[in-house]
């Protein structure tokens, strides 16, 4: 191979192709140019400064994103985003849910769910340095448990100044943190949302899929107490003034357009090596998606359509079929690329471009061998602790272990404790045991514990666990009837189930939870000292990584310099931007999908049945042709949905659209099922994002739920 | 209505869309200056003669479309058309229907299954005043008997000429009758059939489907006595030398070329009234549709997957899921469409339109409602006709009565016959008699009888036939017992499965059927005198029709030709012509079929199993990129199927497609799903027909089956 070779093939897997990246802000003004031909008109250097619009206008919800569009702290952000919300607000009689809602003035809205929060980033700091600092000779548990420590002190010094919440961002596999202040708004209102025959129009049909027809957008409020600050909710609340906020473009987008998406992009795994991507993909997706659909069938036979069981299992049964659906198509687009044979080139390319300069070859010779022995470490036990991952379906073992782990916790100081179990998660860890009400039955959890537990007690000797072994009797495979009998009696007896029970077990002692007889809380004291071994193991794996893996980033990333090449870090659910086009794509050979969905896409499909059962009102308005002033003459109707290439991932849910001059053009709220395998390799050809089109925002806004008082308070611009 | 307004309402569906029609070749040349601007280069008035370049290379098959290749006799049409005669050759060891198959030279062409026929058109002349001479006063069963007895004295007339076939075709329902004389080629080979999994790829779940991938292509050769005459198959025939023949393009076409296909249409249903729509779609498709899919469920349970009995019935369903899927397709776009308002609105406007003149309004007036009152009367007992009808699917009950009703009409002179039952129908009564041992098991054929009878039972009195009630005991409602127990005893002990029986009943008498013991000759002696009175009834109203009908078609002939545009008449298997454009379609809001597919798109829905199996040859070649000289810069591929305008209905089938030039640029095999319902009303938007690529017929050729002594007989047009 000779080094034309090398460089090609590198280039193809390690520097972004024409729109792929999720760019920290402060990397864009390196790219100026770049955007400026690509059609960004306001300047680039605006977009890195997080205090200055229009990068202050765009805010986190905690696993979604949404953005600032009035003066009056007005909120919009997906319908999927606000979904909890709705429901948290509907009851049989006024099921605003289902047939939508509109608060007319600022009095007539509604508090959003328990725990929503609107999240203003204020500012990035690298931090590396500080939390490296003095780690040097350290490895393991010790490097861990010293960055671990770093962190927290990092945080807790942040959120001194009340009203923020701080947290500490790995880059590139710990090559780089970053401290992340954010202005923490904890008195958010529900403000309007569409039906749901509108905000999730074509379901879990289609989620993912493209053509789409879905008004998934809803707007909150922020609110702060009257001098300004963060607080509870409060009748005399006043809405909060953000310092800047988007217009809202009712121009809209045509093909070929630059767009911009600001967000928060979850997790990507661009940078996985080639060990990592095989065994992701030919043996932990595939065991995942069998897992997950038996998982599925369990819940549906034990809880049949129409049974208040199944009530509760829906949103667990949604998020299951999700990441089923998600797996399957990774697996099936895995199987019809070339993607792990490019990764091996690359790696290959990249080993060769190392060992051509005996600097780089003594800098970074040895660790890719070093990365790859440590993953073959991780994935040891991966049957096992796929099952035992899955076990947190069975509610109340989880629930019992981490109320124990809590009891543990807490007889440390505060900062000593691990996160998750300090004092300033304590509002999030109440909200989890309260949301158990609404989402557990004893009969589906236990019908899941057992299949769990049947499968465990198969796998050889070696993945066993003497404490579940002996708690359970299944050393030596499993006694259907008798673990049967068991689990009856532990789902049975455990009073766990009781809301005030789980509560008040919250401030028990180690001591109180040993004496126990409940079975669930036994089960969880039998638990612990494995748990804790396997926490620690974990621990020593991870510090080796966090050690590891930042050299390959850098080795990545020196290569890329040298030739000219930005890099941009995996998504870690920090705020970044990606930019591209309005494009359309060939799902398959003979097809393409055209990037703009219209009106008449909703009566095509429509069948009067969930999920394809738009309002008669929006039907109605559709057949006579109403238009209104969104019409957009080249496609003769009003568009819906469309496609773009920038590149985004889960967490860009209700991430604002802009055009080149940062105005709102759209929502991102999904990616297309042939990019699903995007998290691992971008594709120019298929990676596309789904946006809901602003100018339909405003069509069902004005025209099917005359939201009048909402388009008077944004500003709109054409 | 003002006029304008009504002009627009008919144009909308008696004229022609941009490129419906299927012309006759007559009316080609008045049509010269719109087909010199769509793109034909040759002169239109040529392709009006029969007998000249290329309209005598185009041949008919019997239900396909063909057309030579060669000066040597060669034939190309599609794989479904060969498919039989593929099938034929076929033995366990030498599958050559699965594995391919290519005669290296003339001796190793293997003869086609039995009854395979070329035929080559050499006249059409228009006969409609010798068939209606002397019938202005008859009506109903008499009109029908002089039609019919006219028909068969012009029939037997010309075939006088050895060698021919002739048959009269009514237009319009009756308002023109031409008289079509064919050369019937007996001796048809067999020269090659590329393999399964490249000619049928796609099968039955890509059938109607786009995107397509299936090489749809196979050759056959005509052969003639020494003499040049037809001739049974003998090894010293010689090949036909047609007096023309198509060049193949090995250039293609490209989106938005002009095309044209010439071939034998089955049957349309363009000028239907609002009635006849009506009940078509919401009643007859529905209940034909779903007594399809029972049949098929019965088959699929008596004869399961695997058994001998199921290797029987493959053909049958295929055939029975075909046009269940056909009408499924008719149905779900029927209730999208607004087709009825439409027929209602056009109807009226007709109405009108005669009105406003009184000699219009005196020769026309009361037509519809005539026409309206008659079609009712058609329907009344469509129910049962239906059940009926399916017994056909029963097998021995319908073949009893063909047998005895042939010893009847033979006790006639033949001209006094009926058609279907002369002389000249002999052949192919025996091979319908010789097809029953490879597609016939008593077991689904009893289970099928058993179903349809006792459907039959449950009908309302007014429905009943005394002597079905009689022969099963059906009066009132159905003793299934009884009823299995009878038709256990008709299906067992019936000889009419014996091959020889079958054809020995062939030569019987009246008497001997009437004194026969055979249970299933019982039958159809039992149900003689009704079936008869039911041709009667049928007769006469069929008479009343061919009277009326052609008055209907009159009007709107000359309302459309008040307007300068000429009509082209209902498909009724003869030779037409359609043209139009290479074009792709939309065939849902958001997405966009684009006219041609690639060989990436065989790798892409290849799965290794049948439908989706391509050679591994094939997909090595592909992989390779291996192009060769069909390579297409555009699609940087070959192209393996393309969509087109042209306006086409099954029968067109193996129709060649052919550019401006009348070289052969592809074959026509299908049309897509939204267009079944062409048949009925022809849309701009959706109506696509699906053409095999000539360019992908050269490369399978030329690469994958090494057809060279093919390719060098054929002339290749770059």
């Amino acid at each position: 191979m000779n080094k034309w070779l090398i460089a090609a093939a590198v280039a193809t897997s390690f520097a972004a192709h024409a729109d792929e990246g999720m760019w920290q802000p402060y990397q864009l003004p390196a790219m100026a140019d770049v955007l400026k031909a690509k059609g960004l008109e306001i300047d680039a250097k605006s977009i890195s400064k997080l205090t200055e619009f229009p990068m202050n206008a765009v805010i986190s919800l905690g696993g979604c994103t949404a953005s600032f569009v009035s003066p009056k702290g007005l909120v919009v952000t997906n319908h999927h985003c606000a979904y909890g919300s709705a429901q948290y607000n509907s009851t049989p009689e006024n099921n605003i849910l289902r047939d939508g809602f509109l608060a007319k003035s600022f009095k007539q809205e509604l508090p959003a769910a328990p725990g929503s929060r609107v999240y203003v980033t204020e500012s990035v700091t690298n931090v590396t340095d500080k939390v490296k600092k003095d780690t040097d000779k350290l490895s393991g548990d010790a490097f861990y448990k010293a960055i671990e420590a770093a962190d927290k002190k990092l945080v807790a010094d942040c959120e001194q100044d009340d009203g923020y919440r701080c947290q500490v961002y790995s880059f590139h596999g710990g090559l780089e943190y970053y401290l992340v202040k954010q202005l923490e708004i904890r008195d958010v209102r529900l403000v309007y949302n569409p039906a749901l025959s509108v905000g999730k129009y074509g379901g879990d049909v289609d989620n993912w899929m493209w053509p789409r027809h879905t008004g998934d957008f809803s707007f909150y409020r922020a609110y702060v107490n009257k001098n300004g600050k963060p607080a509870d909710y409060a009748t005399d609340n006043v809405p909060y003034e953000p310092k800047s906020f988007l217009k809202v473009s009712a121009k809209g987008v045509s093909d070929g357009d630059f767009v911009m998406v600001a967000g928060y992009p979850g997790r990507t795994n661009r940078y996985r090596t080639a060990d990592e991507v095989e065994n992701q993909f030919e043996n932990y997706y595939p065991a995942a998606k069998e897992l997950r659909e038996k998982v599925i069938s369990l819940i549906k036979t034990v809880a049949p359509a129409g049974s208040d069981a199944r009530i509760k299992y829906e949103s667990t049964l949604a998020g299951l079929a999700n990441y089923a659906k998600n797996f399957t198509s990774m697996i099936e687009f895995y199987g019809k690329s070339t993607m792990l044979q490019e990764r091996r080139a690359t790696e290959a390319a990249l080993t060769q471009w190392i060992n051509a300069d005996s600097a780089r070859q003594q800098q970074y010779g040895k660790v890719l061998a070093e990365l790859d022995s440590l993953v073959k470490k991780g994935e040891q036990h991966q049957a096992r602790d796929l099952l035992l991952g899955y076990l947190y379906y069975a509610t109340m073992p989880a629930t019992a272990e981490n109320l124990y782990r809590l009891a543990h916790e807490k007889q440390l100081p505060d900062m000593q404790r691990e996160p998750g179990f300090q004092e300033r998660d304590m509002t999030r860890f109440v909200n989890g045991l309260e949301r158990i009400d609404r989402r557990y039955a004893p009969a589906v959890a236990k019908a899941i514990a057992f299949e769990l537990l049947s499968r465990y007690a198969q796998l050889p000797a070696s993945e066993h666990l003497a404490a579940l072994d002996n708690f359970f009797g299944l050393k030596n495979g499993v006694d259907a009837t008798k673990l049967e009998q068991q689990l009856d009696k532990m789902f049975s007896e455990t009073k766990l189930g009781d809301h005030a029970v789980r509560l008040a077990w919250m401030d028990k002692s180690v001591a109180d939870f040993n004496t126990s007889n409940d079975p669930m809380i036994q089960f969880a004291v039998a638990m612990y000292d494995t748990r804790e071994q396997l926490r620690n193991e974990q621990k020593q794996l991870t510090g080796d990584l966090m050690k590891v893996r930042p050299q390959y980033m850098e080795a990545i990333i020196a290569y890329n310099r040298a030739q000219g090449k930005p890099v941009y870090a995996d998504a870690n659910s920090s705020l970044r931007v990606t930019y591209g086009n309005v494009k359309g794509y060939s799902p398959k050979d003979g097809m393409f999908a055209v990037p703009f969905t219209t009106l008449e896409g909703i009566t095509q499909k429509d069948t009067g049945v969930e999920p394809f059962d738009a309002p008669k009102a929006e039907l109605k308005l559709i057949k006579d042709k109403q238009y209104g002033d969104l019409y957009v003459k080249s496609l003769d109707s009003v568009p819906v949905n469309f496609l773009s290439t920038v590149d985004t991932t889960g967490g860009n849910s209700g991430s604002p659209t802009m055009n080149g001059r940062a105005e709102l053009v759209g929502l991102l709220f999904d990616g297309v099922y042939e990019s699903i395998i995007g998290d691992w390799n971008y594709d120019d050809n298929s990676n596309r994002s789904i946006h809901l089109d602003s100018r339909y925002m405003l069509w069902v806004m004005k025209y099917v739920d005359h939201a009048d008082n909402l388009l008077d308070e944004m500003v709109i611009v054409k």
